[in-house]
Parts: structure tokens; C-alpha cells; sequence
């Protein structure tokens, strides 16, 4: 285990709980339905109970963790759309008008904004949290995004902030961001930390044409070869080329882990978090659920290398946390097949036959 | 359009709304997230303001239509489960114990269980509707399953009982089955309208062993040469080897069309009912939303034919409507984000470049 040393905190993940694990399953074989004919649900359900160390998970208090920040790679010209709509957005958050708001009332999720690092001074607002790293990170195609140290007091800041929502209740966590450039960071993380060329995992971002798309690679490919982040050093990696809301959501990971919380990971800068926390500490991995697969190539390459199946397929690429929402819905409902469903037993109903 | 005079009904199938399906993209464009970023969310979305012909589509009442019936050819051994399963589950429902009920309560839906044809008596309830047409379908391995007067007599109640719930509020109609032997009748239907080999459309329903799958595909290929059903009379088809809740389920997607109102349709079972339906009337198709794929192979092949793409794919092959209730709420989420997000205008964020 690196991470403790580096993060200067003291990290312990257990094992998910194999023996509630094997009692879910016989329970999911008693249940008034054909032998595993409810498919991922009762993979799922299983997980969460190996997660929680119950056999009657209840996943009431559903909360999206969705962190913003800004990207001093934008510098070259490789999104759609201008920094500012970083900042915009945020605010679209706070008044509930954004996609992340509307599917999270949709599943009865709460949703908590943080600033990690937006290229502005926000106005205070009740529902905002505060804990910007940097007004942006530096530009990784010219030298390394962020300091190692910055690197540590985002993924700090992201297990606090973790660990404060589970104090209050949280009984499920969903990872959301929000960052113009972000996909570019997570494309060179992916790049790193799956040993795959950056062709393969550089998609269109919020919807680039051709010659941005080639321009993006070619910065991406820049930036490995300007700072050389050492695959072998998780947080190297995340200091270079990542951005202070994915090393934050990396935080989110660990913590949520640690505290036998399931943690469902959106779309590719999730991921691109995720490669950071399995790779710095790899039993967090057992705490994640693949909420979908994005249209971002390099969200399939993620989720093969972390052997996570995501849940939904339905051509998501907004972020925010709106697949983790959805995905959430269906965890939850999972749960209720194994705690609410009646037994053979039960309900008078005969077995199969021989 | 073949179905008004062989059901001796007056149908009328008017086409979505093309017109208001641009308005409706029009508004996905000017919502704060990059064009098509929400994916399928934003193709459902539209498929239902076509289907409702309102920009602001509600889909608060959600009605799931589940109709149990039992089969003859369950006399051949092709089922793991006796034929009082069927009859049993009906209970289950009754209670609330089965997947469906749990999924239901969920996503919000309430569940409408309907005896089309059970081989027992039921014990009345205040939550059964009781629209028994025999006891029983014939074993379609010897003879037709029933007469064309009995499977005009299901497609009728099924229309009934839709246009009743839709008068009670029904937004949205979701599709569900429960018949012990019903996978061996849809792989039959699914061979004769989608003109494929038995082998290729036949799976292993609740679970059953080699050597009964081996005789379910020479059954169902008994069944086809016994009867001769005729390919290019979708009411001959659901008659001689189909099912009361089949055909039931059959008259439920055509009225609910009619209606104009969204019919998502479950798994295997619901989907031989919609190759009949959409038989009798190619205008049915646009009103039906495939829930998931099943694991069942037929389903595949069904939904390929049908050219309808499946919102989920869990691995379940429960029936009952389970993953039309799971569906329902995407779908639902769906329209949330056409007509609760806000637009880059009022919102304050700053549009694509160039």
C-alpha cells in the first residue's frame, strides 16, 4: 500500500465481506424468481452487501459528490468551449437548472458542489463548498499541472469532504465533475496508467471537430513527454497531468472505501480518478460500481483495465455525475430485490422441478 | 392495415409527431450541456413528446400491465417449473412479493395483474382483474393452441384494459407476463414472423437443462409443422401457438398506441407480443420503447427484427415487467431533463465556440 506514506494519512481498506456475501447469495436463491434471472441486480446487491456488511443494505441517502476546477491546458485551444463555462456552470448547479440537478431530484439524490479549483473567485453560496486548491491548474502541455503537495491537499480535501457526507448519513456516494479541459487531463491519465497510446484514449470531449481533435492529441502527448509522469507513482501521475477535481475525486474513492461506502464512478474523469485510486491503493476497487460507458473512448479502455462492468449504456458524455445518478437508482433498487422480495417459502410458490 | 377487420374493430394508428419532435430537439440544443451529451436520454425524450404530442411531457401515472395465462404445451416438459407457478405468482403479485412489486413501488409505477388465462380458479382480490378466456391454452405440440375467436376475444380485453387504466390517468404503459411454458410460445412466434430457425430464437426460459432445451426446440418445431401457422396472418400466428396473456399483451400495445400513449415493452415474452402487434399494424412500432434485452436469445433477434434498440441491458429474464418498471424511470428522467433543465440563455453560460 503507497498511499499512506505519500498522503501523510493513515489508510486501512478492508476486504469487502465475502461470508455476507455468500449469505446474500443464498437469499437471492430463495427469492420467488428463476435462479439468477435478475442478472446484474443480484451481482449488484451482492457487492453492496460485501460493501456494507449487511444483509439488509439501505441505501436511503444517495449523494453526489460533484467537483469543479479548471485546467490551465485549455491555454491550448483544446475544448469546445471557453474556461469561463467552468464557473458558469457551477452556478447553474447551485440553482438546480443543470442535467446533474434534474436527474438527481429524478432519483432522489442530494448533490454537493465543490469548488476544487475554479479559474475564479466564486460568490459564496450556501450550497457551494469552498476548498479551491488553485485558481486552475497550471498548463501540462509546458511543465506539470500541479505540485505534488497540491496533489495531496486535493486528495485530502476529497476525503474529508467524503467523510463529512457519510457523518451526516450518506449511505452511497456518486462522483461528479465539472471542468472545461477535463477529459484532456483524463485522456493523459488514462494513457499513463493503462500503458495505451493517447490516440486510443482521446475521444471528442463536449464535441470537437477534426482538426481540434488532432490538436488535442498532440498536446496530450506533449504534456507526457514534457513532464514524464512516473506510472509507477500514482500521485506523479495526478500532480502532472491530472486537475484538482480529479485528484480531489480520488480522495472521494478512498474515502468512501474506507468507510464501506459504495462509491458509484460516473463517466471517464471518474475513471481517470479511479485508475489514480486503484493504482495508489488497489482494495478500492472493490468499493466501486461502473455507473455507465460513456461515448469517451478512452471510458472503455478505464473501465477494461479496472475489469469494472458498467451498468447503463445509454451514450452519456456530460459528466456532473448525471450516469452516477442514474446508475444509483438502479444500485438502490437492487437492493430492494434482495431485502424486499419474498421467499419461495413465503409466498406458497413451488420450486423448480428435480 | 390488416387488424380492423379481423378484430372487428375500428383502429386507427395516427404517426408521432414529427413536428413537434423538432421543436422538442430544438430545446435539447439550447439546454446547458454539450449538444447530444445526454445520449439516448435525449432520443427517448423526443420518441415521447412524438408519442404524447406535448413539449412537456409528464409521465407521472405509470401503469404496468402484467397478465399471467398458462400453456398447454407445458404437457410436453419443456418448463422447469410446474404449472401451478403460475397460478402461485398471481398471489405473489397479489401480496407484493414478487420482483415486479418490488421494482414497481421503485420506480413509482402501480402494477395491474390480469388473469388472461391461469389453469386454476383464482380466489377473487380486489387487485385482480379477472379476464380469463380458458383455463389454459391448448398444447400447440398437438393442435392450435386456441381458436382465432379466443385470440380475438384477448386482443380485446387487452384494449379494454388498457383504455380503462389510460381513462384512470395512465401516462405511460409498461408491458408485463407471467406464464410457466410462455418462453416456449414466444420463441415459436419469434421463428415464424421474424423467419428464423427455431435453434437460433429458442433459450432456456426459467433454466432448464440440456436435454430439456433439447426437447423445448423440437416441441416448438412440432408445434410449427402441426399447425402451420400462416407468416403473413399475425392473428393465424398468436392463435395456433401463442398465449392468452400474448395476445392480451398484443391488444395492450395497440391500444395503448391508439391512445397515443408510450408502451414500453418488458423482455421475451412482451416482445413476441409486439412482432404480432406490430404485424397487424406497422404503425404500433413508434409507440413502443424496448425496456432491456433479456438473456434470452430470442429477445435478441426480436428486437433487431422490430429494429428497436434496448435502453437497458442487465441480464435479466425475470418477465413479470420488471425491466419495463426499471425503463420507465430512465424514461421518465428522460423527459425531466427536456422540461426541467435550464437553457444556456437563462442560465448565463457562455456557448460553444465558433
Amino acid at each position: 500500500m503507497v498511499m499512506p506514506e505519500r498522503l501523510e494519512l493513515d489508510i486501512q481498506i478492508d476486504d469487502v465481506d465475502d461470508g455476507l456475501m455468500r449469505q446474500a447469495q443464498a437469499r437471492l436463491d430463495q427469492l420467488t424468481k428463476p435462479l439468477g434471472s435478475l442478472g446484474r441486480l443480484e451481482v449488484v446487491a451482492k457487492q453492496i452487501v460485501g460493501m456494507t456488511r449487511t444483509l439488509r443494505p439501505r441505501l436511503a441517502d444517495k449523494v453526489i459528490i460533484t467537483m469543479a476546477a479548471d485546467h490551465g491546458v485549455v491555454a491550448e485551444g483544446v475544448s469546445a468551449y471557453p474556461q469561463a463555462v467552468t464557473e458558469q456552470m457551477v452556478y447553474n448547479f447551485l440553482r438546480g437548472g443543470a442535467g446533474i440537478n434534474v436527474l438527481a431530484r429524478h432519483v432522489g439524490a442530494r448533490v454537493v458542489v465543490i469548488d476544487m479549483g475554479v479559474a475564479a473567485d466564486l460568490a459564496p453560496h450556501p450550497h457551494l463548498v469552498q476548498r479551491k486548491i488553485r485558481r486552475g491548474t497550471a498548463n501540462m502541455a509546458t511543465g506539470p499541472a500541479m505540485t505534488h503537495e497540491d496533489a495531496r491537499a486535493a486528495m485530502r480535501a476529497g476525503m474529508e469532504l467524503v467523510g463529512r457526507e457519510i457523518d451526516r448519513g450518506a449511505d452511497i456516494i456518486g462522483t461528479g465533475d465539472m471542468g472545461i479541459g477535463n477529459t484532456t487531463a483524463s485522456s493523459a491519465i488514462a494513457a499513463v496508467l493503462t500503458a495505451s497510446p493517447v490516440s486510443r484514449v482521446t475521444g471528442r470531449g463536449t464535441g470537437i471537430d477534426d482538426t481540434t481533435y488532432a490538436k488535442k492529441v498532440a498536446v496530450i502527448q506533449r504534456a507526457l513527454d514534457v513532464n514524464r509522469p512516473d506510472p509507477a507513482d500514482p500521485l506523479d501521475v495526478v500532480a502532472k497531468i491530472g486537475g484538482f477535481e480529479i485528484a480531489g475525486l480520488v480522495g472521494v474513492m478512498v474515502g468512501g472505501a474506507q468507510a464501506h461506502r459504495p462509491v458509484v464512478i460516473d463517466g471517464f474523469i471518474s475513471g481517470a480518478a479511479a485508475l489514480v485510486a486503484v493504482a495508489l491503493q488497489p482494495q478500492v476497487r472493490a468499493y466501486l460500481i461502473a455507473a455507465h460507458r460513456s461515448q469517451e473512448p478512452g471510458h472503455r479502455v478505464t473501465l477494461d483495465f479496472l475489469k469494472l462492468q458498467p451498468l447503463l449504456d445509454l451514450d452519456l458524455r456530460l459528466g456532473e455525475g448525471t450516469g452516477a445518478a442514474l446508475a444509483m437508482s438502479i444500485i438502490d433498487a437492487a437492493c430492494k430485490i434482495l431485502t424486499e422480495m419474498a421467499t419461495f417459502e413465503e409466498a406458497g410458490v413451488a420450486r423448480q422441478v428435480g
